[in-house]
C-alpha cells in the first residue's frame, strides 16, 4: 500500500505510467475548500482496479486539444474491487466488484435527484460535473491506475450481483463506466424506438455503442458513417449498415441507397467538435456532424449529441472556434423542429439496465467494440493504436485479474 | 361574394388591401399537383374573418428580408365565422365562430397524429409545414381579408363554446391563433413549471404571451429583456420583472440583480436570427440570443426557441449568415447538458387548453401584449408602428364586428 | 357486389357465415344521428377482405357473456385491398393493401388528437370509443367478411409500402390490427424497458403478443404464465420462460424459482374478467390477475392491463361481479405505489412502428402467436377450437389471397 | 438534553405527551439489523422541532383503524432547526431551518434515485418505505415533540434560504413535510394543467391542498366535494366550487349544474378507504370515492389518488374490506381508458418547487387550509377538534417558536 502506478499526460502525444500516493478517503482540497466542506470522506472508498478503459475523449487531451497540464492523471471508465470502505458507506461491502460512472456525483444536491448526475453541483470549483483524471473536472485523480478513491460510494458504484459471474463477462461489464451508457444516452436522446431508421455519425467505441444500443431499444435499420475503413468493418460485424463518407458522395444519397428515402428516423452525433468535413483530406470543421445530421433527420426528430463539444479550443481551426464558437446550421434544424440534447451523459441513470441485460446475454457490446485487454504498462501503446484509428477498444487490466 | 379584400405586400416596407378572388373550396393547385390529390377540397370552410392580428413574423417579409415576392398575401392570425361548409365537414357549422391554428395541417399524416402540427407533411410541397400568407408555406391565401380559405377544417377549426361569449372576449381569443400558444411553447419546452425562475429574451407581442404563459405555467419569477423601453413597462404592467439590456450591462449581472444568483431555470428565445448586440446602437448579431440564454440558464435547462431562425437570410450581415449557418457557442450549452428545441409552435396542442382559461376569466392575454384593434383599411399604418417599436398587438377587425 | 358474405352470432356456442348487403360509403345510421352529422361517408373507402382474424374478445359475445344480440355481425381484425374510395380519400388509393385499427376513430375529436383513438368521441353513441363487429360498440358492421367499410379511411388506415412484400409477410402484418399492438401497449404501459424483467398473466394471442413485444422493448427475462400446457409451450417457443399455475404452487414462490427473487419489474394483464383462480378447476374469480401482479410487481410498477374488464356481466359469478364490481385488493397496490394503466389499446399509436419492425424482419409475432390460416367458411370451426384452448392464432383468408 | 417530550398513542380515540430519551444520532435497531448495516448515523442530524402538524393519516391510528401498539410516538409533519449534524453531513449546518419529507428515504437505492422516495428500498424492514411516528414504517420515532432524529439528512432535508423569511412564513412552509406536496402529487398525478376541470373528493386538509395545487397547476376550475358544510366553506374561501354530498343529489348532476357538463378532465381521491357513501348518515363504504371519480372522469383521465388504502383493516365494515378487499367497478374505468396512480406521495420530488413558490409570495397554502397554531400540550385537543370535523389544520409549536 505504499504507492499507486497511474497513467499520466506528459505533453502533447505522450502518456505514461508513474507512481504517485496511496489514495486516501479524502475528495480534493480544492473541492473541500470551495465548497466550504469537510475533505474527509466517511462516504468514500477504495477500489482495486479490475478494468479501466481508454477513451476517445482522453485523446483529446493527450493530442493537446485542451489546457491539460503535464503530470495530468488520466482515467475515467473504471470498474474495480472494494477494498477499503469508509463509516458512512453502507451498502457495498469490501470485496464487492463494482462499475463507477465516470460522472462524479454527490447524491445530495438538485441535479443528482433529478437523475442528472452529469452536472452535480458539489463536485467540480469549475462548473457542474466532474469526472475522475479529467482537465477542469474537479482535480479527482485518474483511474487508469492501480487504486482509485470513489467519493459518495453507496451513491455512485453500481455492485454485480455475482462476483464470478462479473469476471466472466468483464469485458462487456467495464464498458458500463462509460461508452455503453453513453451511447445509449446518445440513441434513448435521440428518441430511438422501437422500428425507427437510426444514424450515428462516427464509428469509434462510443459510435459503436450507439449503434448496439439502437438494436437494443428497437430499431429497425442503424447506420454508421465514418471515414475509417476498418471501423466501417467493425459496425457491419454487428448487424449494421455503413456509409463511407471518405468518397465524397453526400450523406443524403448515401442515406436513400440504404432506405430508399434520404431521412433517418433519429440521429446520434458521436463524433463532436473535432470533426472533419467529407472526403479524403477534409479539413477539421467542427459543425460537420452536427449539420449533417440536421440535414438527415426528419421533422421533429430529437438529435442526440453525445459528441463533445468545448467552450474553448486553443488547438481549432479559427479564432471562433477558438472560443467555442461554430457555424451551425441552425435554420436547418429549425425548419424541421429539431431539438438538440446535448451533454455528458449520466452513466447512472442507464447502467443498471444495461448491466441487467448484458448478464442476461442480451447485450453484447464488446463484440461491438471489438474489446482487446492490455497491462497498465501498455497504455502507451494503446493510446497511440488507438490515436492511429485502430477499430479497437483497450482495456487496461492493472491486475492480471482478466482471464 | 364576388371578391374579397387582402392585404398584400408591395415591396420593402410596403403593404396594400387589394382586392382578389372570393376563395373557393380548393387547395393551392402547387399543393394538389405535388401530392397528387384533388384539389377539390370537401373538406374545407370558407371563413368571414371576425379577427385577425399583424404578427412579428409578418415583419420579416415586409423588412425585405425573405424572398417574397410582390403581390405575396398576408395574415395568419385568423379568427372568424364559418359561412361555407363543404360536404366532409361534419363537426363544425355555419354560423360557428372558429379559431384558426396558423399551421394548416391535414390531420391525416404522421406528424399529424404526434401532435406536430408545425411540420404536416401534406400541406407544402417545398417542405414539412405550412402557413396562410406566407412565403415558401404552401401558397395559401393569406387572412389578413374579409374571407379565408380553411382546409381539413374538422381538423383545424377550434370551435369557440358560445358565440356572445366569444364576441365579448375576442381580443383575448384572437390571440389562440398564434402567438399565445407560441409563447406557451416556448415556455413549455424551456420546462417552465411550478416554482420556475423564468427569463424570455424579447418583449414583442411573442415575448410578452411567453411571459403571461410562464405565469399560467407556475414561475415564481419571470424576467423579461429587451432594449425598448416601452415594451419593458409593458411587460412590468403585468407582474414580470425586466431588464434593459440597451445600457451596456451584461446579462449576468442584471439577472443577479433580480434574482440574487446569476442563472435561471428555464429561458425563452422570442427574439430569433434578428437579433442585435447589447448596448445602444448595436450590431445584429444573429446568435445573440442563443449565446446568452445559454450563458444564464442552469445547467439541465431546456431552452425554449420559438424565435425563427432561417434556412437563408439575403439581408444578413454576413456571408455565413446569409447562408443560415451563425455563430453558436454550443460548447456552453453542451458543457450544461442544454436542450435546444426549435421549430414552429404546433398551435392545436395548445389552444383549447388556452382557450379553456379565457374563458374561465384566468388568463388575460389581451391586456399583457396590448391588443389594439384598426380596421382593415389601417392595416399599412399597423405595420408601419409595429415596425417601430410600438409596444401594441394590432388586431384588425376587417367587418366591424369587434364591440 | 351483389351481396357480402360475414361471420354472424347465432346465440351462445354458436357462429355461421350469412350473406348480408354489399357495404355502401355511409355510416351507421345510429351514429348519424346521434351526433347530428351526415350519413354519406366521402371519408370512407370499401376493403376487401385480406385476412381477418378471429379474437378472443370476440369469444367473449359468442360464450354469451355479452347482450349481443342474434345476429350481431363478427370480426374486428381487419388487413384488407381498397377497392372503392369516397370523394375525400385523398391519401389511400385502390389498389393499396392496408392495416385497419380494431379501433374506429374520427381522426377529428380531441381524443384522437391526443392520439388516444380507443375512446374517440364521435364514433358511438353509447360511449367512447367504437369497434367493428362488437355489441354496443357503435352499430359498425363485422369484418369477419368478405368486404367492409372503413369509415375516415385516412385516418384510419396503415398502408403497407409494397404489394407484394405485404402478401410475402401477411401472417404477421395481420397481427397488427389488433393483438400486436394490444400485446406492446400492454408490455409498453407497464413500463418494460432495457433490461427489465416481465411478467405476462396469460399465455393466449394477447399475451404472446405481450410478451414478443416486451423482447422487442428489450426485456432482459420475460415470464408468462398460463393453466393451459400448449400454450406455455408455445410461448417457450420463442424464447420466454413460464410459469404453470394449474399445479397449486404460488406465483410467487414459481417467478423467485425463474429469476431468483419474487418480483418482476413490470407486469402484464392479457386476461381480464374472465380469470380463473389457480389450481386445477379453480373457479371463476375476476380480479385473480390483477390482484396478483400487484403481488409480483415490484413497488414503483405499472401495471399494464390490456385485458378486458367489464362494466356488467350477466353471466358473472356473483352479483357483484354481475354489475361489475370485482374485489380488489387495491391496497397491496397502493402500499407499493402501483399506476394501473386500463383500456382497449390504441392501435394507431404503435401499428406504423411495428410494421417498420416486420417489414425489416426484427418481429416475428406470427410465429409467437402460432397463426393458422383458414378459409371463411371454416370460421365457426376456428371458433371453437380457439374457444377449446387450442394454442393458436386463426386469420381467416376470405378471398384465398394468402399463399 | 436530558429528555424529549413526543405525543404517543394511548388507545383508540386518545393520545398524550410523554417523556422519551432524547434522540441519538442512529437509525433504529430493527433497521439496522434487517438490513445488515451499521445503527451509528454519520449521516444523520438532530432537529429541533419549528413546526409539526397533526395529519389525517394520524387519526387512522389514533382511530383504532390499524395495528399501532399503545405508546406509538406520532408526528410526520417535521419542520426544524439543526442542533446537531454527523460526520458525513456537508451540506446542511446547525442553525439552518429546514423542512422534512413525511417520507424517510436514505438516497441510496434505486427508488430513490427514481425520485421515489416513497418506496426507498433501506428504511423499513416490512417493506418498501418508511415514514416518522408511523405504525408499520420502520419504527422511526415521531416528529410531535421537542426533537426529532432524521437520517440521511443531506439527502432527506430541504434548508430554507433565509431563516428570519422561513419564520415569517413559516405557516406555509410547515406545509411542505406532507400535504401541500401530498395534494399537489394528487392533482400533477391526474394530469391536472393549464385549462383543466378539476374534482378533489374530500375538503380536509390535503383535499384543499390538492385544490390549492390544481390553482397552481393552471386548472379553469376547481370543484371539491365533501359533506362537511364547515369544510365546503372553508373550499370556497379560496375560490373552489363545492358540492355537497350531503343532499342526495347524484355526484354527477352537481357536476353538471357548475360546469355544464357532467365529466372532469382530472379528479383527486383525497379520502381513501375510510370514505363512506353519499347522504346523510351514510355507511361506510371504501370504494365510494373510487368509483365516483370513475364516474364523473372524462375517458384517458388519470385518477390522483393520495387517499390512503391499506393492505388490512381490522375496523372494516366487512371480511373482505377487512382483508384490503374492496368493491371496484373496475370495467367502468376500463372502459373509459383510465390509469389510477397510488402510493404516498414522494414529497422531495416536489417541496424545492413548491418552496419557491411560497417564498414568492405566490402560493398561500396556510390560508388554504385555515392553519393554527397549537402549543404541544395542546395536541390531545387538536386531534379531538380535527377529529370532529374542524376545517383547520392544527399546526404544533413545541418551542413557541412561531410568531
Amino acid at each position: 500500500m505504499s504507492g499507486n502506478r497511474v497513467v499520466v499526460y506528459k505533453g502533447p502525444g505522450e502518456v505514461a505510467v508513474e507512481t504517485v500516493d496511496y489514495p486516501k478517503l479524502e475528495i480534493p482540497k480544492e473541492v473541500a475548500d470551495h465548497f466550504g466542506i469537510k475533505q474527509a470522506a466517511p462516504h468514500a472508498v477504495i477500489l482495486k482496479l479490475v478494468t479501466t478503459n481508454i477513451c476517445g475523449s482522453d485523446q483529446h487531451m493527450v493530442r493537446g486539444r485542451t489546457t491539460a497540464p503535464v503530470g495530468q492523471s488520466l482515467g475515467h471508465e473504471i470498474t474495480g474491487e472494494v477494498v477499503e470502505v469508509g463509516d458512512d458507506v453502507l451498502f457495498v461491502k469490501e470485496g464487492d466488484i463494482c462499475s463507477v460512472p465516470f460522472n462524479i456525483a454527490c447524491g445530495r444536491c438538485r441535479m443528482c435527484f433529478e437523475g442528472k448526475t452529469g452536472i452535480c453541483l458539489n463536485v467540480n470549483p469549475a462548473r457542474a460535473g466532474a469526472a475522475y483524471g479529467y482537465v477542469d473536472m474537479g482535480g479527482w485523480v485518474g483511474g487508469q491506475a492501480e487504486y482509485v478513491l470513489i467519493p459518495y460510494a453507496d451513491f455512485n458504484l453500481l455492485r454485480f450481483p455475482d462476483r464470478d459471474q462479473a469476471l466472466e463477462k468483464i469485458l462487456d461489464l467495464t464498458m458500463l463506466s462509460d461508452i455503453f451508457p453513453t451511447g445509449y444516452h446518445g440513441a434513448y436522446t435521440a428518441g430511438v424506438t422501437t422500428g425507427s431508421t437510426v444514424y450515428v455519425a462516427g464509428a469509434g467505441p462510443v459510435g459503436l455503442a450507439a449503434a448496439h444500443a439502437a438494436q437494443l431499444l428497437g430499431a429497425s435499420v442503424v447506420i454508421v458513417g465514418d471515414m475509417n475503413a476498418d471501423r466501417l468493418t467493425q459496425a457491419q460485424s454487428f448487424g449494421c449498415e455503413t456509409v463511407d463518407l471518405s468518397q465524397g458522395a453526400s450523406l443524403t444519397d448515401l442515406i436513400e441507397q440504404v432506405l430508399g428515402e434520404p431521412e433517418v428516423d433519429a440521429a446520434v452525433d458521436a463524433v463532436g467538435f473535432e470533426a472533419r468535413g467529407h472526403g479524403e483530406g477534409a479539413a477539421e470543421a467542427p459543425a460537420t456532424v452536427l449539420n449533417d445530421i440536421m440535414t438527415i433527420s426528419r421533422a421533429g426528430a430529437s438529435l442526440g449529441i453525445p459528441g463533445l463539444y468545448v467552450t474553448g479550443d486553443p488547438g481549432a481551426v479559427d479564432d471562433a472556434a477558438k472560443e467555442g464558437q461554430i457555424g451551425v446550421k441552425l435554420g436547418l434544424g429549425w425548419a424541421k423542429s429539431h431539438a438538440f440534447v446535448t451533454g455528458q451523459c449520466p452513466v447512472k441513470k442507464y447502467n443498471r439496465q444495461l448491466m441487467n441485460l448484458i448478464l442476461a446475454d442480451k447485450a453484447h457490446v464488446a463484440k461491438a467494440v471489438n474489446a482487446q485487454t492490455i497491462g497498465l504498462d501498455d497504455a502507451p501503446r494503446g493510446y497511440q493504436e488507438f490515436d492511429a484509428g485502430a477499430a479497437t477498444k483497450y482495456v487496461i487490466d492493472p491486475h492480471g485479474m482478466v482471464a
